[in-house]
């Protein structure tokens, strides 16, 4: 690994004129094939590290729920996965791209099934200055597929299975595609200037709303809040969790490194470079705030505090990712971790019952990510940072409400009493996680 | 991750004549050497991914054992594929790809070990027109390992450890190669124009025949069958085999995509970019499937059906992953998923003890999947298909009923009684995988 | 998977002269930004991989702690990898580049922050014969982190928390980067031929030599060692362990494959694919001897003697994994899997308490891998690889050791014996990671 002559020297070669270097996506790559090879390729390596995100999710809300319901957990877990991804490509990709204005044809276009392009691109025209179709759409379900999989923490432990997919269905066919189209689809949130690179509030701040309406709407667990106190219901598996925790912070390589969404020059590549070692840099720093913060706070630390701290600090820098310097990006993140901490115990003062901390890392975390856009990049003003930040809010609890509540009128979203002081795995499975780990 | 420009609107930049798109080998890249850059680089990529599977087989069965065999079933892994790592260069890789003609020069040249192209290519001509032979190598490799993998979890719980391994090395250095020479390595087969993209038939039909006659010869779990009834016998972490899983899917997308093998062109790469959208879809129809038909047959989901449902939509799509439509693709997946579901106790009836459901998954799917190509790929034939899969079929269950036999009647292949029942980590390996958890 | 006519025939594309293979840096590639495309995407993929080791070590010292000292084994992970992700860009990065020469001036530019190119690389001139300063410090930060996670597993179970912290800070952010400067900063061991290409010494056994330093200084075990015999302390979850095993595993194709330092010829990306093969080789033979040695010494095979001895054949491979056949490769891997077996017994009869054998995997393994890049690297003495082990040896032994006393005769450095029999969990943290799991 030899390497030392590369670093801070004077270099050698210095960009010729016709290399076109910088994002710009309208700046003419070298050549339009090597750059379609290599932004392809990106999208799948960047969407194979976010699919593995639904594992991480598994995995963190599997070790933090009790283990009479980790099966049910874990059940959830890969079924909303699999459910994004069949309603995705029904109907949520298309509503999400509705192409370059609202009109009725493409409205109606969006009910259309996504369609790949043809094998060998044989008599297609693809638009080389991209990525094709395929690549784009398989990243761009990882993130819908994410969103969902933020909402199953939050309500865990007490939901019943098939109203919950159901929801699933409609987050991830219709609420999640059509408030992403705002932003990434070209609508009117973009129209305004909001940034959000990689979807702190396109994403996370999204699965945090369903999450907080769900989890008001579904109540607290039974016990968990009696006599003003706040019992706590210890997680059955830490080291799965930060398993899980280590799998989602490898995945968010690809989550806000993809979304630079061009790898075809010199400067889109460095740009994935920067991205990777703030993304980094802020997951560190919310983890250490976490860490410190419980220390000095409780006078020992949390360890699950830290996973959210961790996540909280990548949630934090999804929104801006690429402008801050690494000190900045520390910056972000830390105040990340430091929300995590302060905001868990509030939402239990407010009986709120968030089985896995989501709403704090996914939620807040994501509003103070999309506010700190404005710190480092110019594009961003505060005012269409929060008029954006509240039009999404608005628009998710709204219509997750709606449909959390008709599903409760109807089905009913919450198992009974019995079944949850027995524990879901059983009764609704009839199976167990650990059958041979005696409960202590 | 502002993107809605590029989708769906008609292209600026259409393929110049001299790009020379699509697949076809014999076309001629931009540059020779990029494009074995590019092609090299994927498959490494791919390799490490399905490499991964190696861990994803572990924790699945891992997953499902009891927890008396869980060290067992771990160290049975780990050794599989190590030893298939060091028998396949000796011998394996060459005896696939024996050359242009099964001579007898090249015959006894697959007796000779592989060798890989000199560092930095130096002195070397390499064929610009593909990729290194280290990397090729080393993709192919992962799936020789997968083949065996497929095979410890069927044979789990009650194979002694050595005669496994002996067997193994017999599968990975001789059964498997020569049968994928059939097909890859330019035999008969491929002659006949049998499709098998990336080897329902090939790679997971031969696992599973080798499986199913090693389950056969192998006799059932002691107590698994008794007085007409199969007796549960429920694994003891569903949550490390819902992450095996998931590490399989990931895996999947190495396993399928690389199987392309060229990423020098625009088509190819889209080709991929279908490949893995394509993959992912199958996917998750065999667990949705599988989801909603235990629901409806058991009136429960059933969390391990729901994993190997997923595992079957994989190993569907495995034989043509490429010219599906997304739809297709979906189609495809859930017939796999509805194969798992009623294989598995039909297995169970025909007292063939299948501890971790690799029958259904690897050999029914694959079959499934083998024969699927022809509605989709105007290549194939459903009788050469059907031919195929028989001559592979009798001749792994033939060279493997061999081996299994004569390992039985010399030194025996399956554990006593009293170390059965007392589990085989004790026994055999003098430890335990979880000495702490109390069994229940 | 039609591949067969690609391998082994005459090729028809021969390199045209122009094409410049070979690894030669000075070469010039094709097209400088290309080429740096090429280079930086492989840094950032091989770093991820390199990053996911972090959770790789985290699972399997998690497994390898009996269970009352999980969660705090999890803790010291996630914040050590989180402490040296911000202080080595804090210090640590610009320290082991001092630039062309050791003057005042590049001195006191190491205490300067990192700083990234600019956005897009807008204004900058970047050095396109390498990879972008992002994607460098990405993967320069996580050998650095490795180096600390080696220690963690070796002092387990007894350090406190913060004074462990304090001692990781030093050695990524001073320690660890002073050293490695010396060769791959372009210092006197560099300048004197030493051979290291991707740091058997100057990752391994740094982290070995400080994790030695750590576990005498700290003492072992309560009870570990009594009236002369050596009571086992088996892990508590061994397939926790075997998963970290396989990531790590998993992340070596990064460690070593990235360390090819340049993507950008066919020359370089086969160099890659030949690292790979050749650390997967010897990940195999160093776990395929363990099985066979235990099997012969003790009388059965031992599940985490075959983990080491994987770790240990890639440590081995790790200084040369290039220029080996495969053949040679797997003797390498060989020996490394041979010394653990040897070497876990006598560090105990040395009653120096090595929680997860770390010292025998990183350091004597490191060591073994440094002097047998002699047999195939014809660059390399002998006397220089010696010699050089022994200054870093020193060098760290010396710097960490004083560090160790220093925080054990001021915060002192281990718990107290209530604590400790208790576990850390409990006492310092005031959670269990498996709170339901009744210790047998």
């Amino acid at each position: 690994m030899y390497k030392y002559i590369k670093r801070g020297l004077p270099v050698g070669l210095i960009l010729a004129p016709q290399l076109a270097l910088g994002q710009d996506a309208d700046s003419t790559p070298l050549n339009a094939e090597i750059g379609f090879i290599f932004t392809t390729f990106m999208f799948l390596v960047s969407g194979f590290l976010v699919f593995f995100m639904a594992a991480g999710f598994a995995m963190l809300e599997a070790g933090l729920v009790r283990s009479k319901n980790v099966a049910m957990q874990l059940t959830k877990n890969i079924s909303l996965f699999s459910l994004a991804s069949i309603f995705y490509y029904i109907l949520g990709y298309n509503l999400m791209y509705p192409g370059d204005a609202w009109t009725i044809t493409n409205v109606l276009g969006a009910f259309s099934i996504t369609g790949l392009e043809p094998v060998g691109l044989v008599g297609a025209e693809p638009d080389l200055s991209y990525a094709s179709v395929g690549s784009d759409f398989f990243f761009q379900l990882m993130f819908c597929a994410a969103t969902a999989s933020i909402v199953s923490g939050a309500v865990a432990e007490r939901i019943k299975l098939w109203p919950f997919l159901v929801f699933v269905v409609l987050l991830t066919s219709v609420i999640y595609p059509i408030q992403a189209s705002w932003k990434w689809g070209g609508g009117f949130l973009d129209a305004m200037g909001f940034q959000d690179f990689a979807g702190s509030t396109v994403v996370h701040s999204v699965g945090g709303w369903a999450a907080l309406c769900g989890a008001i709407i579904l109540g607290p667990r039974l016990g968990r809040y009696k006599d003003g106190r706040v019992t706590p219901f210890p997680g059955s598996n830490l080291a799965l969790a930060t398993l899980g925790m280590f799998i989602l912070w490898l995945g968010w390589f690809g989550f806000n490194g993809g979304s630079q969404l061009y790898m075809d020059t010199a400067g889109n590549v460095a740009d994935i470079g920067r991205i990777f070692a703030n993304t980094n840099t802020a997951a560190a720093a919310g983890a250490i705030v976490a860490l410190v913060l419980t220390q000095l706070v409780y006078k020992k630390p949390d360890l699950t505090m830290i996973l959210n701290g961790a996540l909280a600090g990548l949630v934090s820098i999804t929104a801006e990712p690429l402008t801050p310097t690494l000190i900045e990006a520390t910056l972000i993140g830390a105040v990340g971790g430091a929300i995590v901490v302060f905001a868990v115990p509030m939402l239990d003062r407010l009986k709120i019952d968030d089985v896995v901390g989501a709403i704090p890392v996914h939620l807040f975390a994501g509003i103070w990510g999309t506010i700190a856009v404005v710190f480092t990049n110019e594009a961003a003003s505060l005012s269409t940072q929060l008029y954006s930040i509240v039009v999404v809010g608005v628009f998710v609890c709204v219509t997750s409400s709606l449909v959390w509540m008709v599903l409760k009128l109807t089905v009913g979203i919450r198992v009974d009493e019995e079944t949850e002081i027995n524990g879901l795995d059983i009764a609704e499975l009839g199976m167990e996680a650990y059958p041979e780990f005696k409960a202590g």
